[in-house]
This record gives C-alpha cells, structure tokens and sequence, in this order.
C-alpha cells in the first residue's frame, strides 16, 4: 500500500495510462503490429515500467493486446465469437458439434464432479478429453465425464483406446433421451493439462463453461469446457453471431 | 525472462503453490477465515514473498479469496450463481427483471454500440442505468443503450429524470415486438463507473454480457452489463441453478 490513498482508489497511475494506450491502439496501430519495446514506451508516456507494464496486462485482460514469448507485445485480432449450445436436444459429438474427441479414459473424478453426477467417492467414470478449434487456432479444451451407468452396453470391444474410444462413449451416449442441458459460465485458470492444449501458460484467465446433461431425471453427464478469455466471445442462443468486434465496454471509456 | 525455460514452461512455482495452497483451503480454513499474513504465509510454505502473491492473485481469479483493503485475504463464499436472462420473448424491465432501474440520460454512446445500433455517429441514444444485487450485495451493472426511433411515444412529461425517467423508458420499449434477443460473454475489465458500483478497483476483472434485443428485423435495444467475475457464476438456461460451489475446474487439480 505504498500508493496514497486517492492514486489507488480514484484512478490508478495505470488506469489513465491504459485509457490513453487504448486510444493509441485505436488510432495509429493495426491487428498483428508489434508495440515499441517497454522502455520506449515507458519513456514516450512519461511512466515507470511497472506502471507501463500494470496497463499492458489490463489491455491483455481485455483481448486488446497479445504478450507471446520471442515475439513481443502486438496488437490482437477482435475476439473470436464461439457458439455455445443451448439446444436442449443436442448430446456432444451430434453431428453439428464443434468438439473433436482426443481420448477417453475411466478415471475417478474430482470430488465436485462426483457430487454433481451422484456418483460414489472411489467410483470410476468415463472422461472423454475433446478440443476445439476455431479459424485454425486451439479456443476450447474440454473434461466430460460420463458414469458408466449412462453408457450400460459400451463394450471393449466397441473401445479400444484414444479417440476411437472416446467416439464409442460418445455414441453410446446418444441413446438415452437428453431431457435438457443448463450452462453456467466462470472465470477460472488453466491446469496444466488445459494450458498446453491451448497453447498458453498454466493459470492463464480462462472462461469455465459447466453443462450438466439431464436425462431420466438426473445428470448423465458433465462437461466442464475451458475457452481462451484472451481470444474468445462465448455466443448464446439461436443465432449467436454478436458482431461487436472487442465488445463495446473496452471502447467505451 | 529471468526464469529458466524449465520453471516458466513446464509448472512455475507460484502455480505449484496454487495448488497446494488450495489444498491447505480445502482442509484447515472456513468460509470468511482470514488468512495469516503474507510473511508468516511465505515462511510456511518456504517461498518468496512475490512468488505467495502471484499464487494469492491465482486463487482470487478463481474466486477462492477474496483480497479487501483494511480486512486483509480472506476464504471466499462460493460464487453467486446468477441468471443471465435467454427467454426469448422477454424485454428489460419485464415483470420476473432481477434489475433495478438506477438513472436515464440521452448520450452519444461509444462507437461500438452506434454501429451495432445502426444510430449516427453523433446521435444521441437512451442510456438506462440499471444495478443488480443478489444476496445483497451488489454482482452487476448495466448500461442499456435504446435508439430515440426504438421508444417515439416517449414525452418529456412522462420522464423526468433519473429512476423515474429510466422506468419510463423502459415502460414504452414493451410495445414493440420482441423478436428474440442474443446474448454474448466475454472477459473484461471494470471501467471507473461500474468498478465504484460493483465496490470494486478500476480493471477489476468482469464477465461482459452483451445482449441484442432484436425488433423488426433490426437491433432495438443493446445491454452490456458487466458481472463481478470474483464473486458471480452466470447461468444460462431453462432452470438455471447449476449447484457446483467454485466449479468443478477449480477443484480438480
């Protein structure tokens, strides 16, 4: 607490930089430029380098800017915007899902998922790991975790290994009635296993989409989806192009 | 890049902190416990004090604790998990609206919203106020931004000023046909004027829901609304209540 008490609480030194950083952006910066390095840009606003670099990672919370290793800080592209299903009649893996299976394995679930499912503390389930890509860029990693009483019939015949085992559960899936899905949405960080698939660092701001599938009156199913924050828009609903590039809150102040 | 290849790529410190730190909330410490302080936590674990505060920095992203002036770091409630309307035929201000109407002035709103509004570059627009609490505690801000052309029947005497005034607004935007309305989330960051209503810092992190309220094949009313990501779980969907205390992400590693 080495600020005095109307720095922190009114606006912060990297606050006013960000705003005055957001207009540069607008005005003379193009998608995909590289930024002057810290201590020229430092120098140019008149600001220490912590203070330069509290706003560069504002600007990278809000999608504006991309900090990559060996590169540099440049200018991002608008978000991604993804459609998350809100069908209530859709299992993952229908035909128009987005998700592609990477493997499955039969593992105990963390305590939460367990809960959720009903399933007991020491009682394996059916983990379906799938990714999702979008203009050739991995956005989404996915958890999905299926009790083996939703899938009775899956045989190892059916399922060897990989993801030709994850497709299996995933068909087998498809014969119970989906009587509904509810979607819940978080801010979260990535694990580990996340962040490598999407190309990031662990703890990397991610967005935690939760969809419980309902069917004979309890969860068949739980899917727990991690999507980039710093590239993508999550769309709901039937049409679910919201065409507002950035969002309209980074360029309204 | 002072750190090795090895500690930066593979687990960084901080994040191996992270996750024994959770383990240690899970099992000594309440809800609403204060944590001990920084150095006498930083001895415990055996580590630097800026390596604890990157992990206390994780853990307050994933909305485990809660970092307040004057109180110090405390264990957080579970989020808040909070409805993010997609009934379809519902507009703002509707009978079941968990929003309360704060103030409504006519603005030239950001270049953003104009374009998605279809309004002139200097046209001014209605811009509706709106807060929202849950379990008394403020979770959300609103701006709602509605074209003159969207309410044309509204009269000077009929909005005076203020809630009064924003009550009205939205009063003479239920006459029109709602055709459907589409919702987007993204992260973001608090500007001044939610940051003070949420009783949070500027740049604190935020969910942004945008919504499209389509009307006569246009877009007839724009909210961005933005949700304190610390404290709020936004669900979507028919019965909304996701039940998983911190989600099942946070937990599972």
């Amino acid at each position: 607490m080495g600020t005095t008490q109307l720095e922190s609480v009114a606006e912060p030194k990297y606050w006013h930089l960000r705003t005055v950083l957001t207009e540069a952006l607008d005005s003379e910066f193009a998608v995909g430029e590289i930024l002057p390095n810290e201590r020229d840009l430092a120098a140019r606003f008149g600001v220490a380098r912590a203070t330069l670099r509290q706003a560069l990672e504002q600007l990278e919370l809000e999608g504006r800017l991309q900090r990559r290793r060996g590169v540099g800080t440049t200018v991002a592209p608008p978000r991604v915007g993804v459609a998350v299903g809100t069908e209530h009649h859709a299992w993952p893996g229908s035909a128009e899902d987005a998700w592609q299976p990477v493997d499955s394995v039969l593992a105990v679930p963390p305590a939460a998922v367990a809960e959720v499912l009903g399933t007991g503390p020491d009682e394996a389930v059916h983990t379906v790991r799938r990714s999702r890509t979008s203009q050739g860029q991995p956005v989404a990693a996915e958890l999905l975790h299926i009790p083996r009483s939703s899938v009775p019939d899956l045989s190892a015949i059916d399922a060897p290994s990989g993801a030709a085992r994850a497709r299996a559960v995933l068909r087998e899936v498809q014969r119970l009635e989906l009587e509904g899905r509810e979607n819940s949405v978080e801010l979260g960080s990535a694990r580990a296993d996340d962040a490598k698939e999407l190309d990031r660092l662990p703890g990397a701001p991610v967005l935690v989409v939760t969809t419980r599938f309902l069917s004979g009156g309890r969860v068949a199913a739980l899917s727990v989806a991690t999507y980039r924050a710093d590239t993508c828009r999550l769309t709901f609903g039937a049409s679910g192009g919201v065409e507002i590039h950035h969002g309209p809150q980074q360029r309204a102040s």
